[in-house]
């Protein structure tokens, strides 16, 4: 068995690739595919499940819901959709972004707000099948983008509900400068949560605005084969998606990048 | 007693202000200073020391020394300079910003730099009078300019030490978004390390780079009053500095920004 066997190409890494192509790419190679449901409801949900399932392609998440740290009966609703997109898709997991801190609100009731999400939306899940992937983000998105900022608080969130329901993703992106981040990982594991796996290099300098900023893998100073060795380490055996928000890959061409990233997956990784 | 007794203004809120003015802004407002060892060193350290002595102006920091992830012999000869610039205008804290992940190194390499670097720093420290000052840095700085990311682990780093030799910085900007924090403060103040409290405000977009983006107090999301009680609560009740890296701060005059950093604080702690 290779590595590339668990390869899976995060359909964000080449955003502006159209889907379909992204799909026969991931079919010819035998790599799996992390969906994002923009793309996914342009094509349509039904064509997009048909896709995937005619081409034989494993969608190993989709990408992405949350944004509900003010949760709202809309936001909930779209959650809900998302779960539904999922489902049809064939995803076990469905990416949570959290969302930023509320217009009046602090950091501490936009984490609130996340619990009061989770209860509610946690059921849902299980009864479609789609295990929740709390995404802790980097800590310079948590004013704008996300108030999970580590693996332990993304556990601890996690904790009340069955793993099926609610588990954790575990980005190297977001979490590799953090001094607690190996136990984290263990603790993951051992609780059963580890819903997504993935990866993205850390490169400086950063860019404006900090979004699109994930460098190639091996490009930066994350130890990505140390970060395989933990999560294995734990009974995983998943796929390992490659996720980068880069504005040189994305004004690339798709197939390109989709070449570079797995040659530069199996580099790191073996 | 008005909490403008205890407010410092750090000279790199005003980056290219004269060392001299800034000084005189101090004395004549009661205020204290947070120094930096480039234009004390302009100066001199002598005309610095006796600038301040006449001045009336207690200085509460020197910033900074540290940068010591390889620790080399022209590394620790710097720092042991930093004590004794500190020692001569009588700042009883000096800063560490502990350092980047060297060339073919990693962030645990580093970190056993920092450990290095302390136990052959702090007797002298000890011995000049002068508390070396651990800050933890914003996560986003991890790979480029200090693997110290968090208050537990500059806790732990400062542990095996006289409290006296090696504390912590407390910097809002650095650490508001740690789902920890609280338990991390009250910590820091039980075990006698807060031997530096500062503030600045977060705001988004970032700018390239990250470095120059910290807001003025009130502009941002950080709950400052919340963080004066949790510091006060331990039984801490030294300097607030105010310490702003800003670009659009830096291109006004010295004297403005002063006086307008001076109401913020005013203003968003009482």
């Amino acid at each position: 068995m290779s590595i590339l066997d668990r390869f899976s190409f995060n359909h964000a890494t080449a955003k502006f690739w159209d889907q379909r192509e992204a799909v026969e790419a991931c079919a010819r190679t035998g790599s799996g595919i992390g969906l994002w449901r923009e793309p996914l409801q342009e094509m349509g949900v039904e064509a997009s499940a048909k896709l995937v399932k005619d081409a034989g392609v494993s969608v190993t998440s989709l990408c992405r819901a949350g944004f509900f740290t003010d949760p709202t009966e809309e936001a909930l609703a779209d959650n809900r959709r998302a779960i539904d997109e999922a489902a049809a898709v064939g995803a076990p997991t469905l990416v949570l972004v959290s969302g930023p801190i509320q217009p009046g609100g602090t950091i501490d009731s936009a984490r609130e707000g996340v619990k009061t999400a989770l209860a509610e939306l946690a059921p849902y899940a299980l009864e479609q099948g789609v295990t929740l992937a709390i995404e802790p983000l980097h800590p310079m998105f948590a004013s704008d983008r996300c108030v999970v900022t580590t693996l332990k608080e993304s556990l601890d969130l996690a904790a009340p509900f069955d793993p099926a329901a609610v588990g954790v993703v575990v980005d190297t992106y977001h979490i590799w400068w953090d001094p607690e981040v190996w136990h984290g990982i263990e603790r993951a594991g051992a609780e059963g949560r580890i819903a997504s796996f993935q990866l993205a290099d850390w490169i400086t300098p950063l860019p404006a605005g900090v979004l699109t900023g994930r460098g190639q893998l091996g490009d930066g100073c994350i130890e990505m084969r140390r970060y395989l060795d933990a999560v294995d380490a734990t009974g995983f055996d998943g796929p390992i998606e490659v996720e980068l928000f880069n504005d040189a890959l994305w004004a690339r061409p798709g197939a390109e990048v989709f070449e570079e990233t797995r040659a530069a997956f199996a580099r790191v990784l073996e």
